[in-house]
């Protein structure tokens, strides 16, 4: 692991912010965890710290379609976190099945591992969020859920079905998708069925 | 520009939906902007959206070092959205005083076309934003700024002095950027303070 600086600042907890600093640099590393899908423009895969970045944006634009009472504020928290646990796992394609049966016990120790960087507190905080952000026992998680969802999908309409035809992805695996964004918002669920139907009938999903 | 999926969801304000969806598709490329500075491994160079990404983590985990009712979620939203302008102005080299002159207007031009894609609630809100960062005239303005500044210079450290080497960045230009750190936050200000006395004497920086 990288070490920060060895260097004292004045009148700052040093143990807590080397802990801090180290938690920075480590995750350094998701910029350099690629994901299956492309850019929009079709020009290179994605990592999963410009993605995260980009789920936070959507998160704050697309809050009015959260269900009332939704903290944009946790969601967001929750977005910058939640695929640190990749670093260590890696980034599991959505729609392989054998490699997702082990992504949780991989995701699991990553976290474990992770977060304990941190100081206890923000350690604890850290580690909690994204256990809610997996479970989707909350609006925010479900909320959070249905952004992470969406994003690939308008990347693959963009670049001409991008991995559901890379892959051979299928109808009904897609709508298996968009249920869990209707089960965070109504209204961007109701968007992603459109796009899937449209993906359809421009033949970008395969069988049923 | 590109344009969304022409589809339309039920019960969603089609035009509102693909304004949002437009200014997310526009917005994208923000990962292909590069900044000078490498990822702390030294790899290749960081771009805009995996930097705003970083800065918004290091916002939420150094919360504790912005003076007290800094509003935290203010200033994570003002940094999702501050290189934004970058997608039309590029990246402007800190320690580039010719390119930097011209750096204001063509950001605001910038700020002008790309703010304006959003509905106009949203283009007004986002706009705002950006101008506060800029400006620096609230405690969230200049903790986002600190965050910005103090960034590039963990990069810098952890790759053998990074850009300051590559172009011959003098003390006093890195002191300057220190003080503005210190205005944020004094913390992380005497943080930075000791990073660059260490950088000198290392001879990362050169002249006065
Ligand atoms: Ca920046």
């Amino acid at each position: 692991m990288m070490e920060p600086a060895p260097v004292f600042a004045d009148g700052v907890d040093h143990e807590r912010l080397t802990a801090q600093l180290r938690f920075i640099l480590e995750t350094d590393k998701l910029k350099r965890v690629l994901r299956r899908n492309l850019l929009v423009d079709g020009s290179r895969r994605e990592n999963d710290a410009e993605h995260s970045w980009q789920l936070t944006l959507m998160a704050r634009l697309f809050a009015e379609y959260a269900p009332d009472g939704t903290d944009i504020d946790r969601v967001t928290e929750m977005l910058v976190l939640h695929d640190i646990v990749e670093i260590d796992a890696g980034d599991t394609f959505l729609y392989d099945p054998q490699h997702a049966a082990s992504q949780s016990q991989r995701e699991h120790a990553a976290a474990e591992r992770l977060y304990a960087i941190l100081p206890d507190d923000q350690a604890k905080h850290a580690h909690e969020l994204w256990s809610e952000f997996e479970s989707r026992t909350t609006p925010e998680a479900r909320f959070a859920k249905a952004i992470d969802r969406l994003a690939p999908m308008l990347a693959n309409w963009h670049t001409d079905g991008g991995t559901w035809v890379q892959f051979g992805v299928t109808k009904k695996q897609v709508r298996d998708k968009v249920a869990i964004i209707a089960e965070g918002s109504a209204a961007l669920g109701s968007y992603a069925a459109a796009l899937i139907d449209d993906a359809e009938r421009r033949g970008y999903l395969t069988g049923e």
